[in-house]
């Protein structure tokens, strides 16, 4: 069994009308939905305004993939909370930031950048390209697939270079983007995927459900431990090498 | 100084009448031409129908960089040329490989991978979006520049992870494309640019032509030596180190 | 099932007495031995002498995980043959070269480099230390173990950059070294193993039994996919992409 | 010429009569004084005690490379500091952090791990090895070179994968460590350097100065500028891209 909790700020969706109406549930709700229908897959969501945003130590100890969508109140998430978030994938659990959580504390912290981009929602069609066909997250897909419409995100995006680049975003616009971008950080993994902005139903189409499934199922850790700084003795000291 | 050699297998504009209008001397000498310009640029050329290729163990040694096109005649190199350039690679010389010499023996036996990719004739307008604006090589760039016609390349590109990401393109077409991947190996420095299709006058855009000159400059040796295998003494043996 | 084919030169153990002591049957004998006792992997070994070197594309199709020992014969190793393992691994099977494999020909050829490397038989007293806990490959190894007595190996070892360092070993005549370089290639993965000399009982060791068992599960595919170079049509053309 | 800060979080020197009379002046003024020998370098210094810890916006404007020692006093540098130092670093000013330095803020925040080691004060002997000879840090360092004593460092040490991996040590208590590790972030370099315990005359070592100062003329930024997050119009607008 794969524990999940998907995480959303959940504010557009009840504070504008046009978005609840893509995402009347809230966008938690909405992939909640397609990962419950897995047979090893256990689903919780939480959301900015659950006490502690809903992630304390004992949740995330509980969690083997967490999915963090944010947008306009990744300030409200206090440092603590996402310092645990950090903790938690330096020991081995999975994270899974969805398009605007690139700028979520959890992101940066991990990744020590601005993760800036260049952006515009003028209702770009995007192609969506696979670049490694063989890795286990995009499995299944074809050569590329098609979202009618996305926001548009640009390069430069000021993120370290990814351990592996996964997919690469094509916009009617113009602009490319770095889609899928795959880290590895202590004992965990990160995996980012661009698509997903609140006024579009991308989290309905197929490919996009299974790069998720495919992601959580890759970043699932087999083993969790906190690497700590100890104190050693000498490798010939016949006593424990930790003191 | 900075010795440039620019090698080109020089058939298509020798055989093709439309080519020949684009290209009257050879694309080698529309390359040289410009890099002719520069005050600390040596340029020589050479081509297929050269002796040896017009490539020796003695041209490579007085070369720093290397900048390499070929299409349809990548087989008739001897593989002997090839390991040359492998070799003097190896040792510190730089190697810039232009569009189709993604296919040369050069690139590939640096590589390892076949290095294939997607492709289409179809005058696909290209965007060219700098992914690392502060590389030396993509240094004086705007954000994005414009090809109006290239050949398409699409992903999957089948190369090792590029030590380096610079450039990725985007065609009219709905593909995408690394097209400014950097690589080190051994004690020298891989650029390959994907622009640069026979029946365009592509070596003539100002953009490319700085971004050739910034990759020379950042491709030249400092330093240059045979890294071997050598038998080594214990360093306590008071002896060199090298037997 | 993962199918695995252990090739060996076998060599030294039919030509030096000293060597057939401690590996009577051959290296890969005693390598498909301790592989023997896993339920999941089906072994068989081939050597030099074997017609074809024991290596048909019949064969490379058949194995998941190829392992690969020589040492003095690399060169008998036709050209033809290591080219058919880079590509079975560029289409996906798995590659795991041992010890003075480094310069066997599957391994240059698919790296590109020299991988030259200093190197002394004195009997030094090796550990290995383990840089990545949390990677399959070294799970279930402690912090550190070690070898009373490998050859050394040292740096400069003039590989491309590992996507992934999991080892370093530690001499005691002063050296380091990269002992454990994983690297993903096309649709395969490369894993370099160091410990490994024809003298030394090194294939009994648990801990390097751990990592080889280990190394096949990691590497065997999921996927086998020859990614080719076709010709494509606009994805607009409302036909099949490739032509 | 280029402009270096040397910061010191200064307290060992101080506190300890054993420490102050290795650095009597403080390993700060110990670093100043070897770089001010070079005609290229114009050098200042900072301390924990200074008005802001003597880091300004203004100061790091000012300065193209920072070099950072701290120890003990890692939470008494205020998370604004850290921020601003991270801050120039992704806009291109370069980072040299030292020794114990690799559980300093600016390091931790711009990394995003926990950068945890293992560690012993046992008087171990460390050698230190030259992995990429060819790089400009490494100019000039021959194969090896000892230190008489350090403190031990040893892995894991949990780091992001470096972008270039120079440097290994090799201690007499049998560890390894990843002695020398560069990264790129945003338009910014950062170079980890293991040496410099406080109770070790590190600093006056030939070899180690050399690093310094290669390290140094690498990290300078040739180009220095905020990456920011542009709302950006369709590039077919003629009208500027940036809004």
């Amino acid at each position: 069994m794969i524990r999940i909790t998907v995480w959303n700020e959940y504010v557009h969706e009840r504070t504008e009308q046009k978005i609840a109406e893509v995402y009347p549930e809230g966008i938690h709700a909405a992939i909640a939905e397609f990962l419950g229908k897995e047979e090893d897959f256990e689903v919780r969501t939480a959301t900015l305004d659950d006490e502690n945003c809903g992630i304390t130590k004992e949740v995330l100890a509980e969690t083997d993939v967490l999915i963090w969508w944010g947008h306009i109140a990744h300030d409200r998430v206090p440092d603590e909370i996402a310092y645990l978030v950090r903790d938690a994938v330096l020991e081995g659990m999975g994270l899974i930031c969805l398009h605007s959580a690139h700028h979520s504390k959890p992101f940066r912290y991990l990744l020590g950048t601005s993760c800036n981009l260049t952006w515009r929602e003028s209702d770009d069609e995007e192609i969506l390209w696979v670049i490694e066909p063989s890795h286990p997250i995009t499995r299944g897909i074809d050569r590329y697939f098609k979202l009618s419409h996305e926001e548009t995100y640009g390069e430069p995006f000021v993120i370290p270079t990814p351990d592996k680049l996964l997919l690469i975003g094509h916009y009617s616009g113009g602009e490319v983007f770095r889609s899928g971008c795959l880290y590895e950080r202590g004992n965990g993994k990160i995996f980012y995927l661009q698509p997903g902005h609140e006024s579009y139903p991308t989290f309905r189409v197929p490919e996009i459900q299974m790069l998720i499934r495919n992601a959580i199922r890759y970043l699932a850790p087999a083993y969790r431990q906190v690497t700590a700084c100890p104190h050693v003795r000498k490798i010939t000291d016949n006593a424990p090498y930790v003191i």
